[in-house]
Protein backbone atom coordinates (compact mmCIF):
# COMPACT_ATOMS: atom_id res chain seq x y z
CA UNK A 1 0.00 0.00 0.00
CA UNK A 2 1.53 3.20 -1.23
CA UNK A 3 -0.68 5.75 -0.11
CA UNK A 4 -4.60 6.87 0.12
CA UNK A 5 -5.43 7.40 -3.58
CA UNK A 6 -9.21 8.61 -2.86
CA UNK A 7 -11.70 8.46 -0.23
CA UNK A 8 -15.42 7.17 -1.81
CA UNK A 9 -18.26 9.02 -0.37
CA UNK A 10 -22.04 7.64 -1.46
CA UNK A 11 -24.20 10.64 -2.24
CA UNK A 12 -27.71 10.89 -3.59
CA UNK A 13 -27.24 13.60 -6.03
CA UNK A 14 -24.01 14.32 -7.58
CA UNK A 15 -25.02 17.91 -8.29
CA UNK A 16 -26.03 18.64 -4.79
CA UNK A 17 -23.39 16.89 -2.92
CA UNK A 18 -20.72 18.07 -5.41
CA UNK A 19 -21.62 22.08 -5.10
CA UNK A 20 -21.15 20.97 -1.29
CA UNK A 21 -17.96 19.18 -1.71
CA UNK A 22 -16.92 22.64 -3.46
CA UNK A 23 -17.43 24.92 -0.68
CA UNK A 24 -16.17 22.70 1.76
CA UNK A 25 -13.35 22.03 -0.24
CA UNK A 26 -13.03 25.12 -1.19
CA UNK A 27 -11.60 23.65 -5.34
CA UNK A 28 -13.50 22.49 -8.17
CA UNK A 29 -13.92 19.20 -8.93
CA UNK A 30 -11.47 17.92 -12.22
CA UNK A 31 -13.38 15.17 -13.83
CA UNK A 32 -16.99 14.06 -13.99
CA UNK A 33 -17.29 10.43 -15.49
CA UNK A 34 -19.87 7.35 -15.51
CA UNK A 35 -18.83 4.13 -15.10
CA UNK A 36 -21.25 1.59 -16.66
CA UNK A 37 -20.40 -1.67 -15.15
CA UNK A 38 -20.46 -0.48 -11.70
CA UNK A 39 -23.74 1.41 -12.73
CA UNK A 40 -22.15 4.46 -10.77
CA UNK A 41 -21.33 8.90 -11.74
CA UNK A 42 -18.12 9.64 -10.25
CA UNK A 43 -16.79 13.27 -9.52
CA UNK A 44 -13.61 13.71 -8.35
CA UNK A 45 -11.37 16.64 -6.23
CA UNK A 46 -8.13 16.56 -5.70
CA UNK A 47 -7.18 18.11 -1.98
CA UNK A 48 -3.52 18.03 -2.51
CA UNK A 49 -2.68 14.95 -3.88
CA UNK A 50 -5.08 12.42 -2.61
CA UNK A 51 -8.46 12.71 -4.23
CA UNK A 52 -12.67 13.29 -2.73
CA UNK A 53 -14.53 10.63 -5.11
CA UNK A 54 -18.10 11.69 -4.96
CA UNK A 55 -20.26 8.16 -6.32
CA UNK A 56 -24.27 8.83 -7.46
CA UNK A 57 -25.72 5.36 -8.07
CA UNK A 58 -26.79 5.41 -11.68
CA UNK A 59 -29.53 2.62 -11.48
CA UNK A 60 -31.49 1.50 -8.17
CA UNK A 61 -29.91 -1.86 -8.09
CA UNK A 62 -26.08 0.02 -8.11
CA UNK A 63 -24.30 -1.11 -4.89
CA UNK A 64 -23.94 2.81 -4.49
CA UNK A 65 -28.25 2.78 -4.09
CA UNK A 66 -27.85 -0.27 -2.02
CA UNK A 67 -25.11 1.50 0.24
CA UNK A 68 -27.58 4.21 0.65
CA UNK A 69 -30.89 2.21 1.33
CA UNK A 70 -29.07 0.26 4.22
CA UNK A 71 -26.41 3.52 5.61
CA UNK A 72 -27.75 6.29 4.18
CA UNK A 73 -25.23 9.41 2.45
CA UNK A 74 -21.47 8.65 3.25
CA UNK A 75 -18.11 7.42 3.11
CA UNK A 76 -17.88 3.93 0.86
CA UNK A 77 -14.54 3.30 1.11
CA UNK A 78 -10.82 4.04 1.38
CA UNK A 79 -8.56 3.51 -1.44
CA UNK A 80 -4.95 2.91 -1.51
CA UNK A 81 -2.54 3.46 -4.28
CA UNK A 82 -0.26 0.15 -4.75
CA UNK A 83 2.49 -0.21 -7.38
CA UNK A 84 1.38 -4.07 -8.00
CA UNK A 85 -2.18 -4.99 -7.98
CA UNK A 86 -1.71 -8.43 -8.99
CA UNK A 87 1.09 -9.26 -6.38
CA UNK A 88 -0.60 -7.04 -3.31
CA UNK A 89 -3.82 -9.33 -4.26
CA UNK A 90 -1.65 -12.26 -3.77
CA UNK A 91 -0.18 -11.10 -0.71
CA UNK A 92 -3.70 -10.41 0.79
CA UNK A 93 -5.14 -13.37 -0.23
CA UNK A 94 -2.25 -15.01 1.41
CA UNK A 95 -3.05 -12.94 4.78
CA UNK A 96 -6.52 -14.31 4.80
CA UNK A 97 -8.58 -11.59 3.77
CA UNK A 98 -10.99 -12.08 0.90
CA UNK A 99 -11.08 -10.05 -2.40
CA UNK A 100 -13.96 -9.36 -4.83
CA UNK A 101 -12.69 -10.17 -7.49
CA UNK A 102 -10.30 -12.46 -9.21
CA UNK A 103 -8.63 -10.16 -10.99
CA UNK A 104 -8.27 -6.46 -10.98
CA UNK A 105 -11.27 -4.48 -12.71
CA UNK A 106 -11.68 -1.30 -15.02
CA UNK A 107 -12.47 1.32 -12.72
CA UNK A 108 -13.12 5.60 -12.30
CA UNK A 109 -10.49 7.47 -13.04
CA UNK A 110 -7.87 5.07 -15.42
CA UNK A 111 -7.40 2.88 -12.82
CA UNK A 112 -7.21 -1.01 -12.36
CA UNK A 113 -9.25 -2.09 -9.36
CA UNK A 114 -9.84 -4.57 -6.80
CA UNK A 115 -11.80 -4.37 -3.82
CA UNK A 116 -11.46 -6.31 -0.29
CA UNK A 117 -14.43 -7.75 1.65
CA UNK A 118 -15.08 -5.34 4.66
CA UNK A 119 -16.18 -8.80 6.79
CA UNK A 120 -12.31 -9.59 6.53
CA UNK A 121 -10.95 -5.53 7.44
CA UNK A 122 -13.24 -5.21 10.17
CA UNK A 123 -16.04 -3.39 8.44
CA UNK A 124 -14.36 -1.38 5.66
CA UNK A 125 -14.33 -1.39 2.47
CA UNK A 126 -10.99 -1.05 0.98
CA UNK A 127 -9.87 -0.40 -2.71
CA UNK A 128 -6.83 -1.15 -4.02
CA UNK A 129 -6.15 1.09 -7.13
CA UNK A 130 -3.25 0.85 -9.74
CA UNK A 131 -2.98 3.46 -13.01
CA UNK A 132 -3.90 1.53 -16.13
CA UNK A 133 -0.76 2.21 -18.74
CA UNK A 134 -2.62 3.22 -22.06
CA UNK B 1 -7.71 22.01 2.85
CA UNK B 2 -4.13 21.17 2.01
CA UNK B 3 -5.08 17.01 1.89
CA UNK B 4 -6.07 13.91 3.98
CA UNK B 5 -4.03 14.22 7.03
CA UNK B 6 -5.79 10.82 8.49
CA UNK B 7 -8.58 8.44 8.31
CA UNK B 8 -10.25 7.33 11.54
CA UNK B 9 -11.84 3.94 12.08
CA UNK B 10 -13.85 2.84 14.51
CA UNK B 11 -12.88 -0.43 15.49
CA UNK B 12 -14.34 -2.47 18.80
CA UNK B 13 -10.45 -3.72 19.88
CA UNK B 14 -7.63 -2.36 19.13
CA UNK B 15 -5.86 -4.98 19.97
CA UNK B 16 -7.52 -7.04 16.98
CA UNK B 17 -8.08 -4.30 14.99
CA UNK B 18 -4.54 -3.58 15.43
CA UNK B 19 -2.98 -6.99 14.44
CA UNK B 20 -5.43 -6.83 11.06
CA UNK B 21 -4.52 -3.84 9.93
CA UNK B 22 -0.39 -4.78 10.47
CA UNK B 23 -1.42 -7.30 8.13
CA UNK B 24 -3.39 -5.18 5.13
CA UNK B 25 -1.05 -2.27 5.34
CA UNK B 26 1.89 -4.35 5.47
CA UNK B 27 3.43 -1.86 8.08
CA UNK B 28 3.72 -1.12 11.84
CA UNK B 29 1.77 1.66 13.89
CA UNK B 30 3.92 4.36 14.80
CA UNK B 31 2.08 5.51 17.62
CA UNK B 32 -0.74 4.10 20.36
CA UNK B 33 -2.17 6.68 22.64
CA UNK B 34 -4.89 7.74 24.48
CA UNK B 35 -7.22 11.10 24.20
CA UNK B 36 -9.14 11.49 28.20
CA UNK B 37 -11.41 14.02 26.84
CA UNK B 38 -12.49 12.55 23.88
CA UNK B 39 -12.60 9.04 25.76
CA UNK B 40 -10.55 7.09 22.92
CA UNK B 41 -7.53 5.21 22.85
CA UNK B 42 -5.50 5.67 19.50
CA UNK B 43 -3.41 3.90 16.86
CA UNK B 44 -1.67 5.89 13.95
CA UNK B 45 -0.30 3.54 10.65
CA UNK B 46 1.86 5.95 8.21
CA UNK B 47 0.72 5.01 4.69
CA UNK B 48 2.94 7.20 2.53
CA UNK B 49 2.59 9.97 4.30
CA UNK B 50 -1.33 9.68 5.29
CA UNK B 51 -2.45 8.25 8.26
CA UNK B 52 -4.92 5.11 9.46
CA UNK B 53 -5.90 6.37 12.86
CA UNK B 54 -7.83 3.37 14.41
CA UNK B 55 -10.21 4.21 17.60
CA UNK B 56 -11.29 2.32 20.31
CA UNK B 57 -13.57 3.46 23.05
CA UNK B 58 -12.47 3.80 26.69
CA UNK B 59 -16.02 4.49 28.05
CA UNK B 60 -19.30 3.30 26.84
CA UNK B 61 -20.08 7.18 26.72
CA UNK B 62 -17.43 7.70 23.92
CA UNK B 63 -18.59 8.57 20.49
CA UNK B 64 -16.75 5.74 19.18
CA UNK B 65 -19.03 3.19 21.32
CA UNK B 66 -22.04 4.84 20.35
CA UNK B 67 -20.86 4.88 16.65
CA UNK B 68 -20.08 1.41 16.79
CA UNK B 69 -23.29 0.72 18.70
CA UNK B 70 -25.45 2.58 15.76
CA UNK B 71 -23.60 1.73 12.26
CA UNK B 72 -21.33 -0.97 13.59
CA UNK B 73 -17.50 -0.87 13.36
CA UNK B 74 -16.36 1.03 10.18
CA UNK B 75 -14.67 4.15 8.64
CA UNK B 76 -15.64 7.32 11.69
CA UNK B 77 -14.51 10.50 10.33
CA UNK B 78 -12.12 12.29 7.40
CA UNK B 79 -9.49 14.69 8.80
CA UNK B 80 -7.84 16.86 6.35
CA UNK B 81 -4.80 19.19 7.20
CA UNK B 82 -5.53 22.90 7.12
CA UNK B 83 -2.45 25.50 7.35
CA UNK B 84 -4.88 28.04 10.04
CA UNK B 85 -7.43 26.10 11.27
CA UNK B 86 -8.82 29.20 13.02
CA UNK B 87 -9.44 31.12 9.24
CA UNK B 88 -10.22 27.69 7.89
CA UNK B 89 -12.94 27.21 10.57
CA UNK B 90 -14.28 31.03 9.74
CA UNK B 91 -14.65 29.88 6.41
CA UNK B 92 -16.80 27.18 6.59
CA UNK B 93 -19.33 28.85 9.16
CA UNK B 94 -19.59 31.72 6.48
CA UNK B 95 -20.38 29.07 3.95
CA UNK B 96 -23.08 27.23 6.10
CA UNK B 97 -21.16 24.33 7.73
CA UNK B 98 -21.76 23.32 11.34
CA UNK B 99 -18.78 23.67 13.65
CA UNK B 100 -18.77 21.02 16.76
CA UNK B 101 -16.97 23.24 18.65
CA UNK B 102 -16.40 26.87 19.28
CA UNK B 103 -12.47 26.69 19.34
CA UNK B 104 -10.14 24.26 18.05
CA UNK B 105 -9.48 21.76 20.44
CA UNK B 106 -6.37 19.82 21.45
CA UNK B 107 -6.62 16.24 19.18
CA UNK B 108 -4.37 12.71 19.18
CA UNK B 109 -1.08 12.77 17.52
CA UNK B 110 -0.28 16.92 18.46
CA UNK B 111 -3.06 18.62 16.87
CA UNK B 112 -5.45 20.94 17.33
CA UNK B 113 -8.64 20.02 15.52
CA UNK B 114 -12.24 21.15 14.66
CA UNK B 115 -15.15 18.72 13.73
CA UNK B 116 -17.41 19.71 11.12
CA UNK B 117 -21.69 18.50 11.64
CA UNK B 118 -22.07 15.48 9.80
CA UNK B 119 -25.28 16.61 8.47
CA UNK B 120 -24.14 19.53 6.99
CA UNK B 121 -21.59 17.51 4.88
CA UNK B 122 -23.78 14.78 3.35
CA UNK B 123 -23.22 12.10 5.95
CA UNK B 124 -19.60 12.14 5.88
CA UNK B 125 -17.56 13.58 9.54
CA UNK B 126 -14.95 15.73 8.74
CA UNK B 127 -12.10 16.73 11.01
CA UNK B 128 -10.05 20.01 10.61
CA UNK B 129 -6.29 19.05 11.85
CA UNK B 130 -3.59 21.65 12.08
CA UNK B 131 -0.24 20.35 13.97
CA UNK B 132 0.39 21.99 17.37
CA UNK B 133 3.32 24.14 17.98
CA UNK B 134 5.49 23.05 21.08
Amino acid sequence: MERIEHIGIAVKSLETAGLLYRKLLGTEPYKTETVEPEKVSTQFFNVGGNKIELLEATSPDSTIARFIERKGEGIHHIAFEVDDIAAEMARLREEGFILLSEEPLPGADNKWVCFVHPRTTGGVLVELCQERSV
